[in-house]
Order: C-alpha cells, then sequence, then structure tokens
C-alpha cells in the first residue's frame, strides 16, 4: 500500500509539472555564494559563473570579520562627531531626504584570489570570487559633511561599524573601524548607501547605512555605520595599523604600505582551468576592473604569454566598473593550452606577470591564467 | 514620501519579525554546493562544513558527464536482458513492492579531491567535498536477477543510464554506461534504490532507480538506470575502458588498472587550512572513510608528520560509512603548525605519505593536512 501510494505519488507530479523531464527546463541550476567560513560569514561569489553585470544580493560576495552585530535598527540614528563645528545625529528619514547619489561600483575585497599566492599566507582562503558589481544608492558624505562642518585641524574621518568582536591577535574586543584622510573623504562619489539594486540594502551587507568607496578595496566600505567621528590625528585602529597593510617581508616590517585603491586585475571566467575541450571555436571571457581610472586594454595570449591579442570590450568602459571582455579563439589543433588575460588601466597600470607578494596576502593581481587542454 | 514609505517598511519589518536583529538567530547560514560546473552540473559538497552524517538532497554533491536526460519517468520500465533465462521489463510497481533493503552509504566521485594532484590533471578540479553519505533504499539487484535468472556464460552485467551526449575525445554519442563483474554484481548489498532518506530519489540524483554499488567510487552508482544487460564478455564502454582506470604514467597506458573499490582516506573538517586561530584549546575534527572494511583507526598529527595520536571515532564504525573523529589539541604556543589526519582500515589499508598520481587523476588518498598558524 505504501508503495502504491508513493507510485501515485510520482504519477501525480508527472501530470502536474512534469517539467522536471525536460532537460531544457529543468533543473535550474542557480550557482551559489561558496562558504570559506560561517561564524563569521565569509562567501565569496561563483564568479566564473556570473555573467551579470550586477549581482543580486544572493550572489554579491559576503566578508566579514565578527559575527552579525546585534542592533535595534528601528531606532538607528548615524551621530557624526568630533572635529566638527557642530555635533549632529542624523535620522534615517533626513538622510533618505537629502540629495541622492546612485553609483554602479566593483567592490573587492582586498584578499581577493589570496589563495594563488606562493608561498601561501594565512588568512580566508579566498579564490577568484571576492569581487562582486552592483548599483548603490545614498548621500554623498560630502553633502552629510555641510550639515556639520568640519574644523581645521580635521586630518581623518573615523567610520565604526556596529560589528564587534576579538581579533585572533588579541584578548581586546574591537569594532571594526576604518578611517579615511579628508581628502579622499571628500570625494563626491563616496556616499552613506541605504538602498543597494534600488531595495533596502540588506543586514547581511550592512542596513541600514554602509559607506561606499568607490575605487578602493572594500575593507574602506563600512557596514552598518555606528558613527562618524572627525579626528585631528591618524587612526590607529588594528583593521588599520595592522591588518589592511602590505607587508613586502615575512620577517619583518620594513616597506609597509596601507592598502587602499584597487589595482588593476582581469579574471578568465570561460574556459575553466585544467578543462578539457573537443577542438573548436571558442569564446573566451572575462572581466577587468580597476581603482583608478578606467580600464583601457585587454590582452590575451593563448600560448603561454609568448603572443599578446587585443580583446574585444564589451560596450563603453566607466569609472568603477567592471568591463566585460570576450576573444575569439580557434582551438582546432590538439594539445595542452596556457591562456593569459592582461588588463591595462587608462592610468598605465598594468597588470604584473608575478604577483607581488606580501605577508598578508593583498592585492593579488597578476596576470590571470588558466590551463585547458584541446582533445 | 518614496522615503518615508521606505522607512516604514523597515519598521514594520523590525516589529513584525525583527529576529534579523538578533546575531544569535539571523542570518540562518547554509552552506550551499560548490558549483564546478554548470552544464553538465558539477558541483561538491561544502565538506567543511558538513556536520550531519546524512546529508539532504541539497547538499549531496552532483556529478554529472552529460546534461541532465530527457524521458517520461510516468511510462518507466526498467528491462533486464541478455544472458538471461528470461527477458523481463519491471515496473516500478513490481520492484517497490519486492523485499527491499536499506544501506547508509558513502559515495565518493572517483576524481574528489583531484585539485590537490601535482603535477595538476585535467578534468573536474574537485576539492574535498566530491563525496556524501545518506540512507538508499531499494531492492538488492541479486533479488531482481532472480526472476530473470543468469546464463551461466554470463560474465558481466551493463548498466545503462538515460544520460547521454559526446565526450571531449570524440564526435560520437554515448549513453554513461558501466558494467559490474557478475560475482561483484551478485554481492546482496548493492540495490536498484528508489528512496533516498525515505523520499523518492529526487531527479538529479537518479530518479527513479539508480544503481548503489556501496564500497567502490560512485562512477558504478548508474543514475537513471535505462535498461540492464547481461553480457557474456568485457564490457568496453569509454566510462570503462578510457575513464575510470588509473593510468600511472603521463606518456603511455602501461600499469593502468580499473578504478573500483574507494580507498581508505580521511579528511580534517576543522581547523580549516591556512587558518588563524588565537591560543587555545581546539577539538581537530573531521571524517574518515574506506571502500573495503571498515575505519580501525584515526591518527593525527600536529608536528608535520613526526608524532601521531590515536584519535577518539565517534560511535561505532559501520561497513560503508563514513566515520566521524575528534582529537583535542591544546595549542597553547604560538606558533605555525601543520595538523595531518591517517586512516588505517579493518584490512591494514593506510593512507599513504604521497598520493598516488596518476593520469585522470583518481583515487586521491594520500594523508590529509592544513597548516594554521597560532597568533
Amino acid at each position: 500500500m505504501l508503495f502504491y501510494k508513493l507510485h501515485i505519488n510520482y504519477l501525480t507530479a508527472f501530470f502536474k509539472g512534469g517539467n522536471h523531464l525536460r532537460n531544457s527546463e529543468y533543473p535550474k541550476l542557480r550557482p551559489r555564494l561558496i562558504a570559506k567560513t560561517l561564524v563569521p560569514e565569509n562567501q565569496e561569489a561563483p564568479i566564473h559563473f556570473v555573467s551579470e553585470d550586477i549581482l543580486s544580493d544572493r550572489l554579491f560576495y559576503r566578508r566579514n570579520h565578527f559575527p552579525y552585530p546585534s542592533f535595534a535598527s528601528a531606532f538607528y540614528f548615524l551621530p557624526i562627531e568630533g572635529q566638527v563645528h557642530t555635533s549632529k545625529v542624523f535620522s534615517l528619514q533626513e538622510i533618505y531626504s537629502m540629495p541622492a547619489k546612485t553609483i554602479k561600483v566593483v567592490l573587492e575585497c582586498a584578499g581577493d584570489k589570496r589563495e594563488l599566492f606562493k608561498p601561501k599566507v594565512y588568512g580566508e582562503q579566498w579564490g577568484k570570487g571576492a569581487i562582486s558589481q552592483g548599483i548603490w544608492k545614498g548621500v554623498s558624505l560630502k553633502t552629510l559633511l555641510q550639515y556639520t562642518g568640519l574644523h581645521k585641524n580635521a586630518k581623518e574621518i573615523i567610520f565604526e561599524g556596529h560589528d564587534y568582536g576579538k581579533r585572533p591577535d588579541s584578548d581586546k574586543v574591537y569594532n571594526f573601524s576604518r578611517s579615511l584622510p579628508i581628502e579622499k573623504a571628500l570625494d563626491p562619489d563616496i556616499i552613506i548607501a541605504y538602498l543597494y539594486n534600488n531595495q533596502p540594502i540588506t543586514f547581511e551587507h550592512g542596513f541600514p547605512l554602509r559607506l561606499i568607496v568607490p575605487g578602493w578595496y572594500a575593507m574602506a566600505s563600512v557596514k552598518w555605520i555606528k558613527r562618524i567621528i572627525v579626528v585631528d590625528k591618524e587612526f590607529r585602529g588594528p583593521f588599520q595599523a595592522v591588518d589592511y597593510i602590505y607587508y613586502p617581508n615575512q620577517q619583518n616590517d620594513n616597506g609597509k604600505v596601507p592598502v587602499a585603491a584597487i589595482n588593476v586585475n582581469s579574471t578568465i571566467q570561460y574556459p575553466l582551468n585544467m578543462q578539457l575541450l573537443r577542438a573548436g571555436v571558442y569564446e573566451i571571457n572575462g572581466i577587468a576592473w580597476t581603482g583608478d581610472g578606467q580600464i583601457a586594454m585587454v590582452e590575451i595570449s593563448v600560448d603561454g604569454g609568448k603572443n599578446w591579442d587585443k580583446c574585444k570590450l564589451a560596450l563603453s568602459t566607466e569609472k568603477h566598473e567592471w568591463v566585460r571582455w570576450s576573444y575569439t579563439w580557434n582551438a582546432l589543433k590538439k594539445g595542452e593550452y596556457t591562456i593569459k588575460s592582461k588588463a591595462t588601466d587608462s592610468k598605465g597600470h598594468v597588470q604584473p606577470s608575478e604577483p607581488i607578494w606580501n605577508r598578508k596576502g593583498y592585492g593579488y593581481n597578476a596576470i590571470d591564467h588558466i590551463d585547458v587542454k584541446v582533445e
């Protein structure tokens, strides 16, 4: 009887919907975020399967230093204090009613591609997917600061997030805080965002307010802003004075430089690394981006870097956005191939042949490469 | 007005549910399958975050050679033909009404951990997650064959799947087909399954009928069985005569051996590779499994393999199942550590120190290792 009922269920399912029987429609394959750690949540975008230029919240990579914070957003206010003429506390309604700015922007984690460094580097082992793009809307920080004014000795602006916890290297509890130098902070493209893709920013991505610093690695784009503090000296919080610094040496801190603008970079999305291909014609494609200026050129090599050819760039290249590129490859001869992509930006930055190793594994931007075999 | 409404929406959300404001409950983190290729669908389990011993269908890795097949399962029948006394065509109802067998079993792709081979090997770059475990219910193949009988010259039994397509190395269209030698096929643990975790097998995992061959790598566990053919000679289909063979040499086929039983193996689930830890006491944990016998012992080294200590094994170890192991580690001294896990099975097989490289990248089972740093 049980078995009979089971079979009836199958039949019912078939006559009701049954579209799982046509492979053109089923299953609907949705690539998902790729978990790196769960607490705190760190997940990367399945970047090789991302064909959109505006990522849904669902596909946007997540990078957290601490567990998700706990605060009552219904009673949320944003204080701006410190070296200002008038300290102010803004309600969300006040912020929503100010002149708004909308920007399409690449956010990339400074640790994107960290797993590719050799020797390997401790920390989250990001593949190539700690990068996402979408549309943020909010008020320019510059506009907001007009309500408070700035003392003339104002030097930096600190953005404190609601997220907090202990770091592996200390027993102290810290909030996630980052500062911007005043000159940078007044760039009108820097916004306090409240919408992502025309929807309230989701909690995971910084609801109700997230700083967006276009062109900089995304540690600067502080989530869940708790308060903004204008200071007259250099901020020395650990996410600025310990982490997010390029340390070129394994054994000492000589030559250290803070992480800031996104390096010129590119990623081959198709084919996949170590893929077996039938002889044929393929569209090699991917994305390229930079933090400074625009992408000017992407070159492809299908012989491991001996010869380079310019790619087609899709549409015009905009500041702060990635550009899609493609290259038609006649892969008619059997054999093994190393495919490389190399981006150049309008400021003349070019991806280096070798990654610039640093102790904490930031800013990887070596020429991308994959190996494939034509059978 | 728009902004006002937006804010009202926030408030409403807060008073209605609001549990996204308590980090203990929100967000509910669900690790997902990790996409390797989408067409055909190949996705691995997020094995480092799998704490269950019975994986939901959602978390079960997917390995396909071809796009999903298209057939009308409501009119499904299973033919058994060839070197039998009486060819038979079974309806699903007949199969459901036969004496059933339920087994909890590890399925592991022969290519699991392929990305760890050096030199690298072409094909899907499986990490450590092309493995899953759950409960299958069905009729023993041996029982089913009693209805048809076997000719005395029967040598192998071919299982043909409904899935088909072209391989990268040929223009011919093949169904996915695999055979078992008669002696193996009559093992009463080999079943034609129709339930997974007490539910009809989902389409992605072989609905309505899937062969389950416990103890062998999962290429043997043919999905969407179309027909069963008893033959009097060796089957030479490409998934048997070309793929799923260990080729020890890069340049020639000398010494080739078919892939069959699962090698003894283990995976460290926690800590994660390259993780930064605070000084403290940690439970190193993971899984161990084998295709032949049971897991007898798992040993851990926290000094890169110089000293080994026996682990606690959770519960008793059963044939065909993975066993969870854990080891308490007093990580009180700062420094860098290489942690290794080594499983031994009841037949005396031990994980080798170095992987046994082979041209197609099957059966990786070297001692697992991770690097961590205590700060």
